[in-house]
């Protein structure tokens, strides 16, 4: 039945899919039928068992696909009695390469061995399914260019957002329009430690350590915490629904670290929450973009995303805006991306090999120069002259106050205020920043996030 | 710049095109091309003109399509001098049939004659995008079959709740799971009327003047007010979805008229708010479906859709719950999902005519007997014995309490008050009803809606 609450991952991690392949739902049909792409599956962790797991219970519904290899290290303690006899377990990716498979998923993420395994795939002429978002967001633009030139395809709906289908929507069903903007919630962990502080009130240090025993952050989460996942990920997404080429390393990505409870007591006053939100907006030759923790309308969709979801907002000229929510991670929902692009390849390849057309990629400069009001939070010793202090700077770069919020309760002598700025640019801003920070009652570096409306 | 929250169809429908086609953003590219593929337009409405649009701006940059004609009655009156001067303007249809044109876009709506002409345009071996979602309900197997027997393509992704990719997103990024279940806010002009009552606790019969006077419901707003509109789109949701066959007429629909203010009052006291809700859930050979008022939580994301935006959410075996938020109506967005169906056939086009196949669909029984908690209000003459009379109806019903509501500062000569009854059968609870209905004191049918959590 359905509910009108969401799945969380807890649910999807402990969901254990049935032993017996069901066959009371018959096949997807809204398609024709081609032979069935015989598949190769290199990385038997989480995901790829997931999706072994589909295509053994769907083979003889969808009719379209075939397992036939798995490559894993250390194979032999892998086997699953589930898996057909006739599937081929190996620790030799070249025998894939030199076997007569159509398709090779990669899923064992990072860069080395994987761009190597994709590109010697590709230069065999076989189509490659990936959710290596590492490897997108880095190469994609050529591996596009290496699957073009080689009459086969790639696909990488799986490297975004798991199971929330946002990339095949961008291919598909958006690609009519023009977008020039594109925002999400794109990293579970992030948001699963902001809702969980929102909700309770903890210190960030207790919720990093709830996610952790919780397996929703690794030991070292600073890739999640400081941005380097989402801002992978946007860049992906800013390829597939912008069509550019930028590197993620060129977007801005802040930290979540230094996001206390007392700065939701603060946004709530504002009407506001704080979410990790990466966003990218096209102007003329120019892409805006910036990953790290903002303050976004409690009531908007961003304010309400819970938990480990995800959430993808794009913007476009003739459509306005498209909201995709869903589960972000999990083994089930991310297998399930992976599985749709097998479909969409295996039908493509029954239109042979296409010819090779050069991708048209346009490459703005990245900046993270928004113009946009600011929440400043200061943890200050209290003593006479503070506002006087800051305001001084302040006016002194032509900053606009809108609001001062001091709530009582607080040791004095290390009280968190805040300023809010009207619309400033973040290059205006930014000195500043350092001379407030520099300032001798100021114990720590200014807390600067932006205001989205 | 993204905002955070929504662009409104007021905003939609405002916007105007521009007159020159912009040139700043390159073409989405992420697709091999194929030559351009003829399209011949029929309907010139609000759709028609934004499809038309879109196409004229854009033709030099995707290169994938070419508009050749422009059907419509009364054409003289209907040009415009941003339509190039090689576009053919006819009111013929048989002329676009004997044309070269490739695909041709159904733009009139209605069952008749665009039902003949949707046939015609297959057997003639040209491939259709509609926007039809009556047609698409009613015929939509026979169509599709009808389509792969010659050998062309038909699409409908803009049928069902506009611009939000939905149906392409069944296509491709969720094929790979097997949906189970459905649900939906999809009559923009319902939920606008029941989400101004809740916002200004306004009476029913103003809050459907204000729709009127606003252009989002018509003169005669049955068809949005009584379910059949979305019943229709739930139809068709369920067949691209769920791959069944049904007839949109064995789906219940309920109408909203008869919701007002108190029961928003009512709802709120149950954490819940009310929408129109249509609802599919696949179990083995029973479809339970059913379109009408319901009360939702007011957290949840079905709660939380103001105006007449529209809502779907997937459930699936693999990847759970899956929820898409945009634009259920307007032009311009429904011209994307015309446009990037067209993208979609012209590029399914390049492989040449596809071998026929037949659809794979299950016909399974139709039922509204869902098991749900309910909430019953009564507008009574205030007299002693009605709990007691209302409770041993119910009791005999074997039909459980779960709360009685009653507001103060109701006049008492017609008071509305409120039963919630524990989880039952549609069918277990709809005797009880008419008994209920019958007493001295009930000045008016009850209203019953379910509780869905």
């Amino acid at each position: 039945m359905i509910k009108m609450s969401f799945d969380s991952r807890e649910q999807a991690l402990q969901k254990t899919p049935p032993e017996q392949p069901p066959g009371a739902n018959p096949a997807p049909i809204l398609r024709d039928r081609t032979p069935a792409r015989r598949v190769a599956l290199v990385g038997f962790g989480t995901v790829g068992r997931a999706v072994a797991k589909i295509l053994c219970e769907r083979r003889n519904e969808a009719g379209l696909l075939r397992l036939t290899h798995i490559c894993n290290r250390n194979v032999e303690r892998k086997k699953q009695p589930w898996v057909p006899s006739e599937v081929i377990w190996t620790e030799d990716f070249g025998a894939i390469l030199n076997s007569d498979a159509d398709i090779v998923i990669e899923l064992i993420g990072g860069l080395t061995p994987a761009e190597e395994l994709v590109r010697s795939a590709l230069n065999a002429g076989k189509s490659v399914v990936t959710a290596n978002k590492q490897l997108i967001a880095r190469h994609g633009p050529d591996l596009l260019e290496l699957a073009s030139a080689n009459g086969c395809q790639l696909e990488f709906g799986a490297s975004v957002a798991g199971g929330v289908p946002v990339l095949p929507a961008l291919r598909t069903g958006l690609c009519g329009d023009r977008l020039h903007g594109i925002a999400g919630i794109l990293n579970g962990t992030c948001n699963y430690i902001l809702s969980r502080i929102e909700t309770d009130r903890i210190p960030f240090s207790e919720a990093l350590e709830e996610a952790q025993a919780r397996g929703y952050a690794e030991a070292d989460a600073s890739e999640d915490l400081d941005g380097g996942d989402a801002r992978a990920k946007l860049s992906i997404l800013a390829l597939a629904g912008l069509h550019v080429r930028i590197s993620p390393g060129d977007i801005r990505a802040r930290t979540i670290r230094g996001i206390d409870a007392v700065d939701f007591d603060y946004a709530a006053e504002l009407g506001c929450t704080i979410r990790q939100i990466s966003r990218a907006d096209l102007k003329e030759t120019t892409l805006f973009a910036d990953v790290g923790p903002s303050l976004v309308p409690a009531s908007s969709p961003f304010g309400r995303v819970q938990r480990n979801l995800n959430l993808v907002l794009t913007s476009g000229e003739y459509g306005g805006d498209m909201a995709f929510l869903g589960a972000g991670a999990g083994g089930d929902p991310t297998a399930v991306a992976v599985v749709s692009d097998l479909m969409f390849v295996a039908e493509s390849l029954s239109a042979g090999p296409r010819p090779h057309r050069p991708l048209q990629l346009a490459s703005p400069k990245v900046s993270c120069d928004f113009e946009t009001p600011w929440y400043l939070r200061l943890v200050v010793k209290d003593q006479p002259g503070i506002i006087a202090g800051l305001a001084a700077i302040l006016s002194a770069h032509q900053l606009n106050i809108d609001a001062v919020l001091q709530k009582p309760g607080f040791d004095k002598s290390a009280l968190p205020f805040v300023i809010t700025l009207e619309p400033c640019r973040d290059a205006q801003l930014h000195p500043a920043l350092q001379e407030m920070s520099a300032l001798p009652f100021a114990l720590r570096p200014c807390l600067c996030l932006p205001i989205l409306r």
